[in-house]
């Protein structure tokens, strides 16, 4: 299945699930929000409501309000290569925060303090259960599913001093979409690249499957230290080829199409607005 | 004024007023909490409700549910000093999460997995009204009040990689009080100084005075990337003394006291316990 955030055509915010080129509506009252509907475990048989045609409809992020975005640093060795920096035991972990989110669709602002916005196409994660000390062994019963995140990122600032937070959380960087995709739809994860292209150019194409931590490990090692909530997101990385590292430098700017394919996630798809 | 966050006698959550030794109660329906008073703007005239004797009531921590912690590392010399890192034109800034918050006289909880677990007393800034894009100039305004703030680190993983809130956001390691204390209240912010005890020893004493950064730069700063709203919190760094950074190194267990002291904001004592 298929899960989006939407605006009605009122404005008011929804979900449901996407069928093809229709968004068959499924917030009640009880069960508002995607994230309310992994909270109380109704996803599954929440009745259908009102259709839309899906490119009539405004959407917003998977999920729009995130408890906690978790985003995985120095995952794949080409990007921890082009850093300069040293492969450690365990993965860099730093915090965006919910209202840096925006949908497939809408624009990404480039922070008017930066002229070095980067793109980092990822593979996200959302968790589906309550989870804390969560072994690797059982880690894939607490996903609920995938989607393809862009974690847009002013270089400058996230260099400023040594925690990468204050360049990785501006309002509207944060690219998250197209949908909320459960496991079974993504197939074999390990046949998945992500793959991001600016103005169509191929600037990332690596498989999901050359993570340093792998997606278990992940988790393990994130609900060790915090407790997890549905709804919550981990960014698992971004691979090698971001503009910041290439020579001339390659940054996004007004105007500029960034698009990240993970295979059957889909392709989220952001236009690069000037912060007003 | 000096206002808490408590909980009633039959276990629910509430706020007030200290007068002394006596809690006012201040919460109401419409106004359930302190964030909800700072949201509202009515904090200064809600009327009296219930009273309780300070000593009867369990504390919760002064905004038990901020919706952003963000902290400053590196912002006192000597702390960089004995870091060993270089100072930067701009503050280090971090994650930590309200769920690993705990009152005054409530226990810090040393996580299982770390036996390097330090303290770090800090004044605490409460954010009153939403703040985004604030100049250092207008910034006292933004300022609800102070507090301390004992930022428990668990040292390996903060430097598991580069990145620190691995080590910053366990369960429990935040300590948060006693009481959000009012700028007029706490007079002149130069002339506090941070002190940390452990078990009666001081291990920190510096003037607030000593801050690189100081409180109208930290707050223009942050609130340059993300949106800051009424009840948020920004820890703004602990100076020198550290217990990892001492020969031989200092750290928290089970059974210790571990008090701040900064001047007028009062004191927060918490033992440490271990994790269960």
């Amino acid at each position: 299945m298929r899960y989006v955030s939407f605006r009605r055509p009122d404005g008011t915010p929804s979900f449901g699930r996407l069928d093809g080129e229709t968004i068959v509506e499924l917030a009640t009252d009880a069960t508002p929000s995607l994230k309310a509907a992994l909270t109380d475990g109704s996803l599954a048989t929440l009745p259908d409501g009102a259709s839309f045609a899906a490119t009539d409809i405004v959407r917003l992020p998977v999920i729009p309000d995130p408890a906690k975005i978790l985003c995985v640093g120095l995952n794949y060795a080409e990007h921890v290569k082009e850093t300069g920096r040293e492969q450690k035991a365990h993965p860099a972990i730093f915090v965006r925060y919910a209202d840096s989110l925006v949908a497939d669709g809408q624009p990404m602002v480039k922070p008017a303090v930066t002229d070095r916005f980067d793109y980092e196409g990822e593979l996200a994660i959302v968790i589906g259960k309550a989870a804390h000390k969560v072994a690797a062994a059982d880690a894939w019963s607490y996903v609920a599913g995938y989607a393809a995140f862009n974690d847009g990122s002013a270089r400058d600032w996230q260099r400023h001093n040594i925690q990468f937070t204050p360049g990785k959380t501006f309002p509207g960087t944060g690219g998250f979409g197209p949908a909320l995709v459960t496991p079974d739809e993504v197939g074999d994860l390990a046949a998945l690249r992500v793959q991001t292209r600016l103005n169509g150019q191929m600037v990332q194409d690596q498989p999901v499957s050359d993570m340093i931590w792998d997606i278990p490990t992940v988790i393990e090692y994130v609900s060790a230290f915090t407790p997890l909530s549905p709804g919550d997101v981990i960014a698992t990385g971004t691979p090698g080829g971001v503009g910041d590292k290439r020579n001339p430098p390659l940054y996004m700017k007004a105007g500029d199409k960034v698009e990240v394919t993970i295979g059957a996630v889909g392709t989220l798809t952001n236009r690069i607005i000037d912060e007003q």
